[in-house]
């Protein structure tokens, strides 16, 4: 039995960039979600009324895509790779008053998406906090977490 | 009395970096927090046992702190600012499973730095899931929240 | 009489970037124009019909935005300053069949922000052809252009 | 017949990277120009007398080149790719008193390279803006368009 | 026989990003190392008593990984590409008062990774000084240098 | 007697970008320099014959000015700070086959500009290297050092 180990450090507990490089390229995708809470007022200032056709939403969709592509330049061990596609989905809940996002990405590499997913589903939540925070300081971002993944070879693992 | 508005909104709803430049150049600081669970044996291995003296919270502390200056280049309608000061702390708790983030930004500036301090605190949460996710996939980040604001025209704030 | 000179280059002709720290901090703030112009079917793809709401003008506003903050990036010799502002507006006119593109920055430094302006505006334009270019490789971006500036030791100049 | 779409939307008219995971890695090419009016006496300051030797046109040149490699960070739909040749010639026409840019980008990939190529040829007359705007704020930068792709599902396209 | 060139320039002795695309994807690696000397009090802060445990070390190699991935913006005609490895390996040496670093970087691509090695290295000897220059000012970076490639038409190089 | 103490460390030894909020906005420079030795034939390439005019100088010289803005990116702990001015020269010295790099940075803020010199300093060596590699792998940057700084609490040090 393989003994379970975090794969960015050595067998000195250094940060390294694991190696990858014997992997084969697969098409990989992955899908993470995060939720933003914020109150009804604020909600409803982004879905109805005065700034309905806004571009709050639209700042958050775009925002998350862009930071997918970021993602190696600010996690620390993370491998570059080609992103073939990304696509973030906001989704306004008026019942529990919050914002769900959900951001997959794919791409046709030797490393799994996971944490670029995880990357554009946060600063969608972020940009929303940014847009919304002059009328709303105590917005939560919860469940930033990963769905589904598919490809690689530890395969289809789903939440 | 003044209705709130979404201020990086202009009158048709159109995304804009509001106009800070009347403001006076004040003392700022935000703390937020985010907190990242997952399983007690994955924990284990970051805080005890083989990887002890490992470099896993250091990377993510690292990371929160480098991701702070680059919160103008992800957040869409972020002002740049001349950070003065950052501070990002892990806290392994044991009995929840956890690891508590707390991130501190300072600035003396035109526009507040919250902003800065969510994307210190997230950028660690996702970092140490990018450390650990070789062995738990299942990991969520929740409660990525604004815990204090001082400073600028709004004053102190606290949750 | 003071000859007027490439301020970026020294006296061997090389480039530098040239030195700021006497000048007094003032507040200045300039607008660039950019026009595209496109086929009238791709025009109409994107102010009306199908794609009427659709993202592309919050696209290419929010891309000019960003790229104002990102201009000391890219521009050698340009200065690190602080924006407090920036505005992109973007009108299509249907007679010429073109988006009118306007860009407007402001700072309170000891350098222009013209070429903040223009960045943005060129940017803006250049994800307009990225957004349509599927349908439209043709399209021409034309009169990249310094309209306006306000404050600095040259004081207004206007086109 | 296929109807002609703006891929970076989805059917709601959101942005999103389209998809590009299935389409064939094939080599690829792209030529774009720009052109920037000056008054005589500026172009004279960058091609004869006192800074002939110097590093205005050089400046550009390499701003260019650099542009293009982050031409992903800067156009929010636009995929990543290995970029393997870019080339940015500047030419002065002292008859209409302009430097006449083009450059060219190369890649082996599975998306065209026409917008690195279009911002390579944008960025480098904005250098040549930046390091002229003190003797010339009223420099025009005109017909940035692309002139020729190769390779790709779409075939050969010029201008 | 062929003569050698600097390939980064055209005929004309212009800068341009060489081309690449016909080269073959193959294995490479590149081994680079830097030795920074200081003070022996210095090095003793790093390395024993009260900073033992600090995170001066883990600084300087998540710095240098990073920097590995961020060489294309910051080296001019540096081709972009996938690193799927990177190691950096500080060593105190307390006889010589000074700190080695060796760095490894590998990928699969058609251009060498040598200057993501030396990068690499570098950042890391600049993360140290700037740990340390507040005890310390006078620290010297020295012996930047290629220690070996592997992969690539050239081959085997060794110093 | 103040102790001396890394600044960038908390008294856990835990990195942080210290806060220099209090510290009064005052003057700075730096000058770094760094040296790159290469065969002679390699230097003769740059400097006589057949790239006499070419761009090898003007793009180390450019990278440098470049990475001078870049180091708060680049190095963690690293305060963000406005340049005023970027200096980079670079000397060819036949006797010893070398090139002597200079770079001088200046600010008025709140904390030194030493780093952005070396940093200006080494990039531009490492362009060099770059920009030489096909015909000399084996060029070795040395005396990567600070010269003097001027301005800040510390006042005037020289080496």
């Amino acid at each position: 039995m393989t003994e379970a180990t975090l794969t960015h450090l050595d067998e000195k507990g250094q940060a390294r960039m694991v190696d990858v490089g014997e992997k084969p390229h697969t098409e990989r995708s992955a899908t993470a979600t995060a939720i933003i809470y914020m109150q009804p007022e604020t909600l409803a200032m982004i879905v109805e009324g005065k700034h309905k056709k806004g571009d709050v939403m639209a700042t958050a969709r775009i925002a998350g895509i862009m930071a997918a592509k970021r993602t190696p330049d600010l996690i620390p061990m993370c491998h570059p790779l080609m992103i073939t596609s990304v696509k973030v989905d906001l989704v306004a809940d008026m019942d529990v008053s919050c914002v769900n996002i959900e951001a997959t990405c794919k791409t046709v590499g030797q490393t799994g998406i996971e944490i670029e997913a995880l990357t554009a589903a946060s600063v969608a939540a972020l940009t929303l906090y940014d847009m919304c925070k002059a009328v709303d300081r105590g917005m939560v971002i919860d469940q930033v977490q990963l769905m589904e993944k598919v490809g690689g070879k530890s395969g289809h693992w789903q939440r």
